[in-house]
C-alpha cells in the first residue's frame, strides 16, 4: 500500500506516491512517461543499487543513462552541461523525460536540464535520500550552485510526478538520514506544533526505520511543503518560511566550502541559531530552544558549530545570500513552535550575538 | 507619439511601445525598471552607438553594464555563464533588472541570465536591430545554442516591458536591415495576405527607412507574433507557425557554421524552400512561390543557396532539429500566402526534390 498527495498548482499539479516498494511498480511509474525517449539521470553509487530494479520495473522501454559525479561539490554548470551535452549526443527530442534518480544534488541538476533543455521537456523524480524526498523533490526549484554561492542558476519546474519509496532508505549512511530528518522537524518548528510533538515521541522509531513512522513523517511533511508551495510557488512571500534556518545553513556550507557539514547538518545548526536569535529578540522562550536542540541532537544532527567558526565570516557570508532584498537582511525566525515569520528588519545586534553565542 | 501594443498572457502580460527617440523617453522606461540594482548587457558596437543615450535617460541611477561579445557563435553557455559572472561579482540580487540592450543574441542570452538567475529577475528588452525587433525581443523565448544545436538550452522567459526605438534602425547595415525584413515577411506568409501585398507595395519605402512605413511594419509584424503566442505561449502547436522557414534556415546556419548567412538570409532561403515544397505537395501554387520570392529579392535577401550545399547533408541536419517529434519530421508549409498548416508527414520524396532544386 502506498499514499498519494497532490501539489495543487492548477495545470501543472502534480502527484507523489510514497511508501515501501514503489521503484518496482511499474503501473505507479509508466503513466507519467509519455514519449518514447527517456533519460535516467543518476550517479554511481545509487545507479548500483537501484537502477537494475528501475531497468526491470521499465522493462519495455529504451533507457538512456547518464552518470554524473556525486556530491555537492559537482552541483555545478559543468555538470549540467553534461547532462546536456549526453542529451544531445543521444538525439533526444523534446518529447523525452529525464528521470532523476538519487538525492537533492541529482534532483536538482536533472530539473534545471529538464527545464531548459529545448526550453522544458519532461521530468520524474525518484529521490532515494530522505532529504531529497521531504525537501529538494517537492516544490519545483531546481538548479546548481555557483562559485559564490548555492542555487545562484536555476528554474521553477514542477515535475510530472515525485516517486518515494520508503525501501530505499534501509541502506541511507546513518549520518544522511539525520540530515533529511534535520528538514523534517523543520517543518514541525514553523508550521505545526502537533507535528513538532509527535516527533519529539516517534524520533527513535523513525531513526530505527519503522516503516508506519516513515510513511507518515514523509507524507506529512510533503504535505506542508506541498500546501506552502502551493500558496507561493516563486517565493514572493509565504514560501521564504521554508528556508529557516537556511541563511545561517548556507554560510556555514560555504565558508566550509561545502565539504564539512551535509547540508541537513548545516541547517541543523541553522535553525538552532535562528530559534536563538528569536529568543534574543524577544519572539521566543528559551523552552522552547531547548526542545528545538533536544529534538535535533536526539535524531543525530550537530546544534553548534565548530569552535573555529568566525563570527565576522559569516556576516559578510550571510550578506550575500538570495534573501537579501535591497540591501535589508531578511530572516525567517519562529515566535513559537509551528509558527514562522519573516522578519525584514534584524536587529544586528542579536544577530552578532547569535553568531558569537554558537562559535 | 509611439504605439503600444499589449502581449496578453493574463499576469505576465507585457506592453511594447514602438515608436521614433523612445530611447531617450524616461518617463517609459522608468515604470518598468522597479529595484535599486540594474545590469545592462549589450555589446562594445551597439554600447558604442546607444550607450551614452541610455545612461543620459537613466541618469538617476547606479547603471552596471557587461559587455559581452558580438556574434551568433558566442551564443553560448559560455558568455551566458560570463553575464551570470558579473552578477555574481556584483552582487545582484533577486530584486535585480537585466537590460538587454542589442540584437537577438544579446536579448537571448540576457533573457536567459534573468530567467535562471536567482531562479529569475527582472528583465526589460530594448531591441536594436530590426530582426530582434519584430522577432526575438518578443514572445518570451530565451537561450543559448548548443556545439550541436540552435537554440537547444532556453527557457520560456517574458520581459517586463520592450522598448523599440526605431531611429537605431537608421545606422543598421543594411544587409542586417533586409535580414530582419525576412521576418516581416513571414508574418505576411503565415498569417496575414493584405499585408504581405502592403508589403510589395512598400518594400522599397522600407528600405529607405521611412519612418511612418517603418512603424506600421514593425507594429504589424509584433501584434501577429503577440496574438500567436497569446494562444500558445509554450509552443504546443499554433505557436510552430512561426518556424515558417526555419527548420531549413537552421540547418542552412548550422551547416555554414553560422558564419555565411545572417539567421534572416537562412530564413529567406528557408521560406522559399517552404514555399516550394508547398507547391511540390500540392498545397500551394506556382505564383504565390514567385511573389514570395520575388519580395524577398526586392527586400535585399538571397532566395537560393550557394551551389556546394549538399541535399543529404541537409536532410540529416535537419533530422535533428527540435521540430522532430517522436521521429516524425514536422515542418511549417503554406496552403496560401498568409495561410500556415502544421505538416506531420513530410513527403520525403517531395523534400528532396525541393532541396536538391535548390542547391
Amino acid at each position: 500500500m502506498h499514499k498519494k498527495l497532490t501539489v495543487d498548482l492548477g495545470h501543472r499539479s502534480y502527484p507523489i506516491y510514497i511508501g515501501g516498494g514503489l521503484l518496482a511498480r511499474a503501473d505507479v511509474l509508466t503513466p507519467h512517461l509519455p514519449g518514447q525517449q527517456l533519460m535516467v539521470v543518476t550517479n554511481e553509487t545509487v545507479a548500483a543499487a537501484y537502477l537494475p530494479i528501475l531497468r526491470e520495473t521499465l522493462a519495455s522501454r529504451a533507457l538512456d543513462v547518464c552518470l554524473i559525479p556525486d556530491g555537492e561539490q559537482y552541483k555545478t554548470l559543468a555538470t549540467y552541461a553534461q547532462v546536456i551535452d549526453q542529451l544531445m549526443s543521444s538525439r533526444h527530442n523534446r518529447t523525452t523525460t529525464l528521470l532523476a534518480l538519487g538525492g537533492g544534488v541529482v534532483g536538482d541538476i536533472t530539473g534545471f536540464a529538464a527545464a531548459t533543455y529545448q526550453r522544458g521537456v519532461g521530468f520524474v523524480q525518484v529521490p532515494t535520500t530522505l532529504l531529497a524526498q521531504v525537501d529538494s523533490s517537492v516544490g519545483g526549484k531546481t538548479g546548481v550552485n555557483h562559485p559564490a554561492g548555492k542555487n545562484m542558476l536555476g528554474a521553477f519546474y514542477q515535475p510530472g510526478c515525485v516517486l518515494i519509496d520508503t525501501d530505499v532508505l534501509n541502506s541511507l549512511p546513518e549520518r544522511e538520514f539525520s540530515a533529511g530528518l534535520a528538514e523534517v522537524i523543520k517543518y514541525g518548528l514553523i508550521w505545526d506544533r502537533e507535528f513538532f510533538s509527535w516527533l519529539e515521541s516517534n524520533v527513535q522509531a523513525l531513526r530505527a526505520k519503522d516503516q508506519q513512522a516513515l510513511v507518515l513523517a514523509i507524507k506529512k511533511s510533503c504535505e506542508i511543503k506541498a500546501v506552502v508551495v502551493a500558496q507561493d510557488e516563486r517565493e514572493k512571500g509565504l514560501r521564504a518560511i521554508l528556508n529557516f534556518g537556511h541563511t545561517f545553513g548556507h554560510a556555514l556550507e560555504k565558508l566550509t566550502d561545502y565539504t564539512r557539514y551535509l547540508h541537513g547538518e548545516a541547517v541543523a545548526i541553522g535553525m538552532v541559531m535562528a530559534a536563538d536569535l528569536s529568543r534574543r529578540m524577544g519572539l521566543l522562550g528559551e523552552h522552547d530552544v531547548e526542545r528545538t536542540k533536544r529534538l535535533l541532537h536526539a535524531a543525530g544532527l550537530p546544534v553548534c558549530v565548530d569552535q573555529d567558526m568566525n563570527a565576522e565570516d559569516m556576516l559578510r557570508t550571510m550578506g550575500m545570500d538570495k534573501k537579501v532584498v535591497d540591501g535589508v537582511l531578511r530572516l525567517i525566525l519562529i515566535d513559537a513552535i509551528g509558527s514562522a515569520r519573516i522578519v525584514d528588519q534584524v536587529d544586528t545586534e542579536h544577530l552578532g550575538e547569535t553568531l558569537c553565542s554558537s562559535s
